[in-house]
Protein backbone atom coordinates (compact mmCIF):
# COMPACT_ATOMS: atom_id res chain seq x y z
CA UNK A 1 0.00 0.00 0.00
CA UNK A 2 0.97 3.22 -1.16
CA UNK A 3 1.10 5.58 1.67
CA UNK A 4 0.94 9.25 0.56
CA UNK A 5 3.44 11.94 1.73
CA UNK A 6 2.80 15.76 1.48
CA UNK A 7 4.19 18.35 1.83
CA UNK A 8 3.77 21.40 3.96
CA UNK A 9 6.20 24.39 3.65
CA UNK A 10 9.50 22.49 5.02
CA UNK A 11 7.12 19.57 6.06
CA UNK A 12 6.37 16.92 4.99
CA UNK A 13 3.31 14.97 6.62
CA UNK A 14 1.91 11.96 6.42
CA UNK A 15 -1.30 10.38 7.33
CA UNK A 16 -1.39 6.78 8.25
CA UNK A 17 -4.90 5.89 7.67
CA UNK A 18 -5.43 2.02 7.62
CA UNK A 19 -2.94 -0.67 9.66
CA UNK A 20 -0.08 -0.46 8.00
CA UNK A 21 1.76 -4.48 7.12
CA UNK A 22 5.80 -4.47 7.77
CA UNK A 23 6.49 -4.37 4.68
CA UNK A 24 4.51 -0.32 4.26
CA UNK A 25 6.12 0.65 7.36
CA UNK A 26 9.75 0.03 5.73
CA UNK A 27 8.70 1.37 2.58
CA UNK A 28 7.44 4.47 4.01
CA UNK A 29 10.99 5.07 6.07
CA UNK A 30 12.75 4.61 2.63
CA UNK A 31 10.46 6.83 0.67
CA UNK A 32 10.68 9.53 3.60
CA UNK A 33 14.60 9.12 3.64
CA UNK A 34 14.60 10.00 -0.12
CA UNK A 35 11.67 12.55 0.33
CA UNK A 36 13.99 14.34 2.73
CA UNK A 37 16.48 14.70 -0.06
CA UNK A 38 14.72 15.65 -2.98
CA UNK A 39 11.91 18.11 -0.89
CA UNK A 40 15.00 19.42 1.14
CA UNK A 41 12.75 19.28 4.31
CA UNK A 42 13.08 20.37 7.99
CA UNK A 43 10.37 18.30 9.25
CA UNK A 44 8.32 15.52 9.47
CA UNK A 45 5.10 14.85 11.02
CA UNK A 46 3.79 11.41 10.50
CA UNK A 47 -0.50 11.32 11.93
CA UNK A 48 -0.88 7.84 13.58
CA UNK A 49 -4.56 8.61 14.93
CA UNK A 50 -6.61 6.33 12.92
CA UNK A 51 -4.40 3.76 14.40
CA UNK A 52 -5.91 1.17 17.09
CA UNK A 53 -2.81 -0.49 17.73
CA UNK A 54 0.52 0.13 17.53
CA UNK A 55 2.85 -3.27 17.99
CA UNK A 56 6.25 -3.64 18.73
CA UNK A 57 7.67 -3.50 15.02
CA UNK A 58 5.68 -0.62 14.37
CA UNK A 59 6.64 1.31 17.48
CA UNK A 60 10.40 0.22 16.44
CA UNK A 61 9.74 1.20 12.89
CA UNK A 62 8.42 4.62 13.52
CA UNK A 63 11.79 5.06 16.21
CA UNK A 64 13.72 4.23 13.10
CA UNK A 65 12.27 6.58 11.01
CA UNK A 66 12.87 9.24 13.27
CA UNK A 67 16.44 8.40 13.56
CA UNK A 68 16.48 7.83 9.85
CA UNK A 69 15.56 11.20 8.95
CA UNK A 70 17.59 13.01 11.56
CA UNK A 71 20.22 11.71 10.44
CA UNK A 72 19.30 13.00 6.94
CA UNK A 73 19.03 16.62 8.72
CA UNK A 74 15.14 16.18 9.75
CA UNK A 75 13.00 15.96 12.90
CA UNK A 76 10.55 13.89 13.21
CA UNK A 77 6.86 13.90 15.10
CA UNK A 78 4.71 11.52 15.79
CA UNK A 79 1.69 12.82 16.32
CA UNK A 80 -2.22 11.63 17.12
CA UNK A 81 -1.49 8.39 19.51
CA UNK A 82 -4.71 7.84 21.13
CA UNK A 83 -5.29 6.87 25.07
CA UNK A 84 -5.91 3.13 24.31
CA UNK A 85 -3.20 3.29 22.33
CA UNK A 86 -0.93 4.84 24.98
CA UNK A 87 -1.91 2.92 27.92
CA UNK A 88 -1.28 -0.51 25.64
CA UNK A 89 2.08 0.55 24.34
CA UNK A 90 3.19 1.72 27.71
CA UNK A 91 2.26 -1.68 29.78
CA UNK A 92 4.45 -3.29 26.66
CA UNK A 93 7.35 -1.36 27.08
CA UNK A 94 6.56 0.62 23.65
CA UNK A 95 8.01 4.00 24.95
CA UNK A 96 9.62 4.92 21.58
CA UNK A 97 12.24 6.95 23.55
CA UNK A 98 14.05 9.29 21.45
CA UNK A 99 10.71 10.17 19.18
CA UNK A 100 9.26 13.45 19.87
CA UNK A 101 5.15 13.44 20.16
CA UNK A 102 2.39 16.22 19.64
CA UNK A 103 -0.90 15.55 20.49
CA UNK A 104 -1.96 15.77 16.86
CA UNK A 105 -1.62 17.44 13.50
CA UNK A 106 -2.04 20.66 14.34
CA UNK A 107 -0.04 20.80 17.70
CA UNK A 108 2.97 18.75 15.81
CA UNK A 109 3.52 21.18 12.99
CA UNK A 110 3.41 24.18 15.22
CA UNK A 111 6.06 22.20 17.05
CA UNK A 112 7.77 22.49 14.34
CA UNK A 113 7.68 25.76 13.73
CA UNK A 114 8.59 26.79 17.08
CA UNK A 115 11.57 24.35 16.77
CA UNK A 116 12.60 25.97 13.70
CA UNK A 117 12.23 29.04 14.88
CA UNK A 118 14.27 28.38 17.98
CA UNK A 119 17.34 27.48 15.42
CA UNK A 120 16.76 30.20 14.23
CA UNK A 121 14.38 29.15 11.16
CA UNK A 122 16.30 27.40 8.27
CA UNK A 123 14.16 29.14 5.83
CA UNK B 1 45.96 11.01 4.25
CA UNK B 2 45.83 14.81 5.37
CA UNK B 3 42.35 16.27 5.46
CA UNK B 4 41.76 19.99 3.88
CA UNK B 5 39.97 22.24 6.37
CA UNK B 6 38.88 25.20 4.76
CA UNK B 7 37.71 28.62 6.58
CA UNK B 8 34.73 30.25 5.59
CA UNK B 9 33.95 33.10 7.77
CA UNK B 10 33.74 31.78 11.53
CA UNK B 11 33.23 28.40 10.27
CA UNK B 12 35.62 25.42 9.28
CA UNK B 13 34.69 23.46 6.60
CA UNK B 14 35.72 19.50 6.38
CA UNK B 15 34.61 17.76 3.04
CA UNK B 16 35.37 13.89 3.49
CA UNK B 17 36.36 12.82 -0.31
CA UNK B 18 37.41 9.17 0.58
CA UNK B 19 36.97 6.84 3.10
CA UNK B 20 38.81 7.07 5.97
CA UNK B 21 41.19 4.89 8.24
CA UNK B 22 40.99 5.12 12.01
CA UNK B 23 44.26 7.12 11.86
CA UNK B 24 42.99 10.02 9.15
CA UNK B 25 39.99 10.27 11.87
CA UNK B 26 41.93 10.90 14.72
CA UNK B 27 44.30 13.15 13.25
CA UNK B 28 40.88 15.26 11.84
CA UNK B 29 39.71 15.16 15.44
CA UNK B 30 43.20 16.40 16.69
CA UNK B 31 43.34 19.28 13.94
CA UNK B 32 40.19 20.58 14.14
CA UNK B 33 40.32 20.67 17.89
CA UNK B 34 43.77 23.20 17.22
CA UNK B 35 42.24 24.66 14.33
CA UNK B 36 39.24 26.52 16.37
CA UNK B 37 42.01 27.83 18.77
CA UNK B 38 43.94 28.93 16.06
CA UNK B 39 40.81 30.62 13.74
CA UNK B 40 38.58 31.58 16.34
CA UNK B 41 35.92 29.49 14.93
CA UNK B 42 32.52 28.94 16.24
CA UNK B 43 31.29 25.89 14.35
CA UNK B 44 32.63 23.25 11.96
CA UNK B 45 30.70 21.45 9.03
CA UNK B 46 32.03 18.13 8.23
CA UNK B 47 30.10 16.89 5.13
CA UNK B 48 30.28 12.65 4.41
CA UNK B 49 28.03 12.85 1.19
CA UNK B 50 31.12 11.28 -0.50
CA UNK B 51 30.90 8.16 2.07
CA UNK B 52 29.17 5.07 1.41
CA UNK B 53 29.64 3.90 4.74
CA UNK B 54 29.77 5.23 7.88
CA UNK B 55 30.76 2.24 10.20
CA UNK B 56 31.40 2.76 14.16
CA UNK B 57 34.37 3.70 14.57
CA UNK B 58 33.75 6.62 12.64
CA UNK B 59 30.37 7.91 13.84
CA UNK B 60 31.62 7.27 17.04
CA UNK B 61 34.45 9.52 16.27
CA UNK B 62 32.01 11.71 14.48
CA UNK B 63 30.83 11.88 17.58
CA UNK B 64 34.00 12.42 20.05
CA UNK B 65 34.78 15.36 17.53
CA UNK B 66 31.63 17.04 17.65
CA UNK B 67 31.73 16.73 21.60
CA UNK B 68 35.51 18.15 21.44
CA UNK B 69 34.52 20.78 19.17
CA UNK B 70 31.49 21.49 21.75
CA UNK B 71 34.14 22.08 24.71
CA UNK B 72 36.17 24.29 22.59
CA UNK B 73 33.51 26.32 22.31
CA UNK B 74 32.56 25.79 18.51
CA UNK B 75 29.36 23.54 17.53
CA UNK B 76 29.46 20.58 15.15
CA UNK B 77 27.34 19.85 12.36
CA UNK B 78 27.45 16.05 10.01
CA UNK B 79 25.93 17.21 7.00
CA UNK B 80 25.27 14.90 3.79
CA UNK B 81 24.48 11.58 5.68
CA UNK B 82 23.04 9.61 2.12
CA UNK B 83 20.23 7.46 2.91
CA UNK B 84 21.33 3.99 2.53
CA UNK B 85 23.75 5.09 4.84
CA UNK B 86 21.09 6.28 7.17
CA UNK B 87 19.49 3.16 6.97
CA UNK B 88 22.48 0.91 7.94
CA UNK B 89 23.25 3.46 10.57
CA UNK B 90 20.21 2.63 12.48
CA UNK B 91 20.58 -0.64 12.27
CA UNK B 92 23.26 -1.07 13.78
CA UNK B 93 22.29 1.44 16.01
CA UNK B 94 25.16 4.27 15.38
CA UNK B 95 22.28 7.01 15.76
CA UNK B 96 25.43 9.36 16.68
CA UNK B 97 23.03 10.71 19.79
CA UNK B 98 23.79 14.73 20.22
CA UNK B 99 25.40 14.95 16.92
CA UNK B 100 23.30 17.90 14.92
CA UNK B 101 22.85 16.97 11.39
CA UNK B 102 21.75 19.04 7.95
CA UNK B 103 21.08 17.54 5.00
CA UNK B 104 23.66 18.95 3.05
CA UNK B 105 26.65 21.82 3.22
CA UNK B 106 24.50 24.64 2.48
CA UNK B 107 21.82 23.60 5.15
CA UNK B 108 24.20 23.47 7.66
CA UNK B 109 25.85 26.37 7.15
CA UNK B 110 22.61 28.13 7.53
CA UNK B 111 21.63 26.32 10.26
CA UNK B 112 25.10 27.93 11.71
CA UNK B 113 24.29 31.01 10.98
CA UNK B 114 20.73 31.14 12.17
CA UNK B 115 21.74 29.39 15.98
CA UNK B 116 25.01 32.09 16.03
CA UNK B 117 22.14 35.02 15.43
CA UNK B 118 19.45 33.09 18.45
CA UNK B 119 22.63 32.99 20.59
CA UNK B 120 23.12 36.97 19.94
CA UNK B 121 26.29 36.17 17.15
CA UNK B 122 29.68 35.64 19.03
CA UNK B 123 30.63 37.44 16.62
Amino acid sequence: MQIPILKQGHVLVVCIHAALTDRDLLQLRDELALEIGQRRSHGVVIDVSALDVLDSFASRTLRGIAQTTWLRGAKTIVVGIQAEVAFAMVQLGLVMEGVETALDLEEGLALLATSEGASGGRD
